[in-house]
């Protein structure tokens, strides 16, 4: 079986939720059957992105302060002034951060460091429905 | 067919020129007949980079001015002061932003938001002729 | 063989060490026989980070500045307050350049530009042994 999808739905809380989907990620690779190969995190939509980290209290707020810091909210985005959605910041955050992410798997598992989770960011200024798209492929 | 793979060309206007390639892209996989799997888009050059963006006029202002307030050009890069090729922030601003990126492929269609384009990000100081290599896996 | 692994070991002499691991990574390439497909380098952990740079000792310098500039050492990270371990700005680093890059095969080699190297740049505040694995796939 060379390629194996399923999608991961997440109800998040609003802007700079994070949330591990290391678990749901390493379930879709044991129905896969795929044992040798990688998998494919990609989450559809321009305000999201995929990224790794030692989930505990205080990167989760860590991470949000450096976000703020580089990109900041309350300064001037074109795109704001031409939408007035208000999440200029957001789609210029998550072209840096990035929707997708490449992990590998070897003997059906996640080749994950031991304090390295998978986390979906939301970017977006409000609370969103999101689709995560993981695609194994392999052997 | 486990993997397909072509060549798009490009010829930016300069720096920071942003060329949506998401339709070239597309194209590629319907050649591919991969109907599950990913496609890896991917640069081969130090100054240039792959992302996603919502495509219009705003974040096409708001991105660039994000890479001028992260990576400014006026400040001292040691890559200019041995090369006098003045493009140390250039090459700063691609490790940042990488080279590659993969995107599902779904019943032979790339798993994008529909706000969602593939981008690519010119961060060299003049207009190149930049190859792309697109390559699909999967079955 | 639509799979091939092989772990690459580096002994880190500490913070903001940039190696080069383009050469290693293409002797995996070689003798995985795949010769059109992509590799998957993936550093396991979460104060590493995986990325492409040309390899000049100006670069070298330029990178961990811009790292300290936008990711000060300095700053309080929430991190820090409770683990007490000194790296909070190094997993906030890690989680921008992320642990993961994928690179086309074709004809057997790493489509990279001339000037073009695979990089891992360790990101934790002392002198690390790090495994990084290469996962070639395709036909």
């Amino acid at each position: 079986m060379p390629a194996y999808t399923e999608n991961i739905t997440l109800e998040t809380e609003g802007e700079l939720h994070i949330i591990d989907i290391t678990g749901r990620v390493q379930k879709v690779v044991e129905r896969s059957s795929i044992s040798d190969g990688m998998v494919l995190v990609f989450v559809p939509g321009s305000t999201g992105a995929i990224t790794t980290v030692e989930y505990e209290p205080g990167l989760l707020v860590d991470l949000p302060k450096a976000l703020e810091r580089l990109f900041p909210r309350g300064i001037r985005y074109e795109h704001h002034e031409r939408w007035h959605d208000g999440n200029g910041h957001s789609h210029v955050r998550a072209s840096f951060l990035k929707p997708d992410m490449c992990i590998p798997i070897t003997d059906g598992h996640l080749e994950l460091g031991t304090w390295q989770q998978i986390v979906f960011v939301e970017l977006d200024v409000r609370p969103r429905n999101r689709k995560i798209v993981v695609k194994a492929v392999g052997e």
